[in-house]
């Protein structure tokens, strides 16, 4: 079915609330499952709402953490997460790099303790928006491969870069996986069958099926290069955030264990912008010869841009099933809140 | 034929004075192109050196000059390679870097006006030795087309990233084009065909020719996230250093223009080395059941490491044409030079 942005906004921030989160940390939250859902990406959407209310529920997740930020040196920030809603403790850590990376030039943040962090393009947009750049880098849970291995070993380790351009920012957000373990919950949740080569079984087999690839592993992007980029990435996070490596990680996907995966943000200031030249290039790609003529090359960050603004407009398709789950587990959360907040 | 690694430094280095460079410069442009054949990388190694020694006859390399390094914050140097040798001006970058990065926490470098690095695995391994985290980026020409394009575009902009273990440093190092255009000059050079898929000619059209490749584009490897990774390292690189973007990137590969790309490099000191539980994981990976029982899973670097220490005891493969026109063009060079060099 069809739901428009403001009633998903609405139901997903009364949800969080009656589970126990101020209304700042609800609409953060929101925002986030609500803003990938616009950019096209269930896989971060909606879907991932039962799960952190169950986890609210189960004292997983704090909904009330601001996080403990200290800064251990002039360029190097700290955050104890407290267990909290990840795009909070996220934007927290962000706002205080902001306030520090045009006296120092560059800034870090490793953020451990803290929940799943959603769409990780939203980060470095928001901070490309503000004119600097933004590398965004998250571990998971063991469900990659490795390249020529059979088992999970090593976490989606998703990578966004996010630059002022000048024009609307260039966002990149990929998982170094050949797709996220969401787009794989997302076709087990549809019973879609996989595409072939996506994935292996708990006994390394290869396998279309979405429930069993979900007890098995994923392959990494790019065979041996992108297997050796999320094994970078899963190194970097844990060595700066002090986090578990994959086969150790818990509490991203599961309603049972505390999230002990690691983020880091860095943030630059890009001490030239030259944002009409790289305008100018990036409309160059863009118009550059294309394989199939009736599909333009198109620049990391078009198509989710070209889906939000669409969605903003007709609202977006979201599962049968998972909308009237929400709604009937809001129709259950106690009046008087449920009352006010809709209101 | 084979080389030995002495007679490789010496014949190297030695060319490399008698064009000019200070002894001290010419070792480490040796050790760069010499490092990389010791890993089993001829793409980066001696068959670059007759171009750089045109280069600097022409006068488009400065062998002496060591850059101007500035601090525009306390964790952002700006370096002006004054037309210097890629690996002297990066490393003296790199050594600035080391000496802030204990008060910062993290340190970059956007080096501009600097001639080719040569293989990045170098630069961050030799960080990592130093108990730091690196990422290195350069640029290039436009060698590689977008996704779902034809013509070339992009550099093939690699990423380094090196991380100390506890053991030998974890070393990873990949251009995101599917191969770099040193292997495809490497082809070239032998009139070896190329695979299916590596590249377009300068029509567009699928090639396995690697002069026409030459002339044409490298694929970006891993498809769409490839193309992406490629191109956010491209914007990055150029916000920071105020380089060109890549159809207007020349003198890596030519004998005409000074070169105008730009390389980054990021230092991170890791607060959570936690080194022994680090060097746990990779080895639990290199034992994780293999696709191949006959090929054990490796970890990035390993292979490097490996062919390293054989070439170091039994020397290395060069082209016989090559090695034959590097010792000719050292008989040429002035007498008193080359006997005080040799003695």
């Amino acid at each position: 079915m069809r739901v428009l942005v403001d009633e998903a906004e609405r139901v997903a921030t009364a949800l969080l609330t009656a589970a126990g989160a101020p209304l700042a940390h609800a609409r953060i939250q929101a925002d986030s499952l609500v803003g990938a859902e616009l950019r096209g990406h269930p896989s971060h959407g909606l879907q991932r709402l039962p799960r952190l209310l169950d986890r609210i529920e189960r004292h997983l997740a704090d909904p009330k953490a601001r996080g403990v930020l200290s800064w251990r040196r002039p360029g190097s920030l700290h955050v104890d997460g407290q267990q909290g809603l990840g795009p909070v403790i996220a934007f927290a850590a962000i706002d205080t790099l902001l306030e520090r990376v045009d006296d120092t030039g560059i800034a870090l943040a490793s953020v451990g303790n803290s929940n799943h962090l959603g769409m990780l393009a939203l980060y470095v947009e928001a901070v490309a928006r503000a004119g600097k750049i933004c590398i965004a880098l998250s571990t998971s849970e063991a469900l990659v491969h490795p390249f020529g291995g059979t088992r999970a070993m090593l976490g989606t380790n998703p990578i966004a870069i996010g630059t002022p351009t000048g024009g609307e920012p260039f966002v990149l957000d990929l998982a170094t996986s050949l797709v996220s373990m969401g787009k794989i919950h997302d076709h087990a949740l549809r019973a879609a069958p996989l595409p072939k080569g996506w994935a292996l079984d708990d006994e390394g087999q290869p396998t279309t099926n979405a429930e069993r690839a979900k007890r098995g592993s994923i392959a990494p992007f790019g065979g041996a290069k992108g297997y050796g980029l999320g094994l970078a990435l899963e190194l970097l996070v844990a060595s700066l955030v002090g986090s578990a490596f994959a086969p150790d990680v818990h509490g991203t996907l599961d309603s049972e264990h505390v999230a002990n995966k690691g983020d880091v943000f860095i943030i630059i200031d890009p001490d030239h912008a030259q944002t009409s030249r790289m305008a100018n290039y990036l409309d160059a790609i863009r118009l550059s010869p294309a394989t199939d003529a009736e599909r333009p090359v198109s620049v990391p960050g078009d198509g989710a841009r070209r889906r939000r603004l669409a969605a903003l407009e007709y609202g977006f398709g979201v599962n049968d099933n998972l909308w009237r789950s929400l709604t009937e587990r809001l129709d259950q959360t106690s009046p008087p809140l449920h009352q006010e907040l809709s209101s």
